[in-house]
């Protein structure tokens, strides 16, 4: 299956098929010099398997995690593609979650002032939610993805079958950002959650979200609007994520539950539950509480917040600050 | 007067008027926080007039030079910009040279993404050439621009009275990019430079040399084709720069020179000597003509250089390395 995204000169296609990374030679122009940007966490046959199919690769792996997020690592790839001397006609591919994805794009977006990027997600986190729209990043000073650039990708390669790697918590935190898209764009999506078996029909949970985001982007490509519906459940969940240490979905359904209505929270919960996602955490709310407004210090007159009363339609708010406090300590239990 | 430069979304106004700076507050939106970047070698009274009509200013001074167009560089004035509580409205204003153009330029292209970025060029090199375009980098690994984006600014203020605090050389530095607007565009601009006294006439010169660029740059934005053109006298000239140290369009002018039919070469001679720049120079040719190739080294199958006839038009050439050895001894004595 083929998603097109609309985005004029930027538009690109998102392949959806299991198995289409043994295909990426023929689905990618990839007859010329390959960064393969990857990290540790990744398994490496992976990269291998698209460096096999490459006329030039070079593979690059960083550590696993948020801190390889950084303009020092960012460098070090610049510094590895100057050695290999690309040119502005090679390339870039991300193959892993959504921190090589981020890095390697951003690093895509600046290399003479921008070669092409092709994105590989291999989680379900990268596939539903970073794969589509460009958003690249890295963190600076304590603040994630305050640094980078909307820079869209030439195509995208999601092959359902590089889950079968994943840790079913990594799965059910992919999941977690498949189940923001229902809320906040689609009923039936959400239906799906509520009665199937969601890990069951990943390939189905994965097209629908791919397909909500792109008709989001398409619409509001720099995030001036609409795509700010996208930070649903995203608030609170920074500033929990920061804190404990959980993984990024399973803080969003975490900030996801102060932000649906009265008769739907107990539903969310309950397909929370049954995704084995967390429903409730201890923490310092303080610290919590702190590192949210931290991560949003930036704004002015208020936090914008995303609610859901039903599921598929959503609304924003601006919130004073103080009004996270009982929102944040309906989830976190004091440590 | 006032030069629009239509790109769609991302066209914006350059306004070229004696004194403009100091009505900076009424031309540009500063009723916000604004990022000033300067350099050490800029009159600090221009950042001043402009800090007095801001909302918020914060003024950041990097060392003068080259060396300021690095990653670190650009590390501090984000870091900066975060520790003041910059937001996504707020704004970056360049004030000074290409330095702090092409830094202050791609900082405001990725801090958060992406903010509005204002350039107030205040020498006749940044003011003709790097102005327009948006065009923004740093250096890397000792290879000029490599990293960067092409990032438009929200509106260019040239005012020519900064002009006053150049010295001659400096002035004459930058008269050789006009110089080159008119040997690949514009016959009748070669005229006033070969008949009249261009010191004296430096408004109409930078007017149609930004005249000129815009179109160029309305035509090509990201540099696939025609905007190669004002790479003119470039490759040779880089070269030179790397390794005498002698500033930037003396050295596109030394460039140029070998790059002109037998017939405009004397004339062009001629004009460059009435501004006191360079027609030789004494260097070690052999790292002249290697640092010309490093800087060029990630092109593959040849290099692409300029050629001038007649004044007003150009060719593009691919040319095999070896054979800009020859053209490097026409302006390059053995030192």
């Amino acid at each position: 299956m083929i998603l097109p995204v609309r985005l004029g000169d930027r538009g690109y296609d998102v392949v959806i098929e299991p198995g289409c990374l043994q295909r990426a030679g023929e689905l990618l122009d990839l007859g010329r010099k390959v960064m393969i940007v990857t990290d540790a966490g990744v398994p490496r046959k992976y990269a291998e398997t698209l460096a096999a199919q490459c006329l030039s690769p070079v593979i690059h792996i960083v550590a696993q995690g948020e801190g390889s997020k950084s303009l020092g690592v960012m460098e070090e790839i610049l510094v590895h593609m100057l050695a290999e001397g690309f040119g502005r006609k090679d390339c870039v591919v991300a193959v892993g979650g959504g921190v090589p994805g981020d890095l390697a794009g951003f690093t895509a977006s600046c290399y003479m002032r921008g070669v092409d990027f092709f994105n590989v997600p291999t989680t379900v986190l990268s596939q539903v939610d970073s794969s589509v729209g460009g958003k690249t990043a890295v963190n600076l000073g304590g603040i994630k993805n305050v640094v980078g650039a909307f820079y869209q990708p030439r195509k995208v390669l999601i092959d359902i079958d590089t889950l079968r790697t994943l840790s079913p918590r990594q799965t059910a935190s992919g999941l977690a950002e498949a189940l923001k898209m229902s809320l906040t764009f689609d009923r039936e999506l959400f239906g799906l959650f509520e009665t199937g078996n969601p890990r069951e029909c990943l390939q189905e949970i994965i097209s629908r979200s791919v397909g909500l985001k792109r008709a989001v982007v398409e619409q509001d490509e720099r995030e001036g609007g609409l795509r700010k519906v996208l930070n649903f459940g995203h608030t609170i969940g920074h500033g929990i994520e920061v804190v404990t240490g959980l993984l990024h979905g399973e803080c969003v359904g975490l900030g996801m539950l102060p932000m649906c209505g009265e008769s739907l929270r107990p539903r969310v919960e309950a397909v929370l539950e049954k995704l084995n996602l967390p429903v409730r955490c201890r923490a310092d709310r303080e610290k919590v509480y702190a590192a949210l407004l931290h991560d949003k210090k930036a704004d002015s007159g208020g936090i914008t917040v995303v609610r859901v009363q039903e599921p598929g339609s959503s609304v924003m708010e601006k919130i004073p600050p103080e009004a996270l406090r009982p929102l944040v300590e309906k989830v976190v239990e004091e440590a």
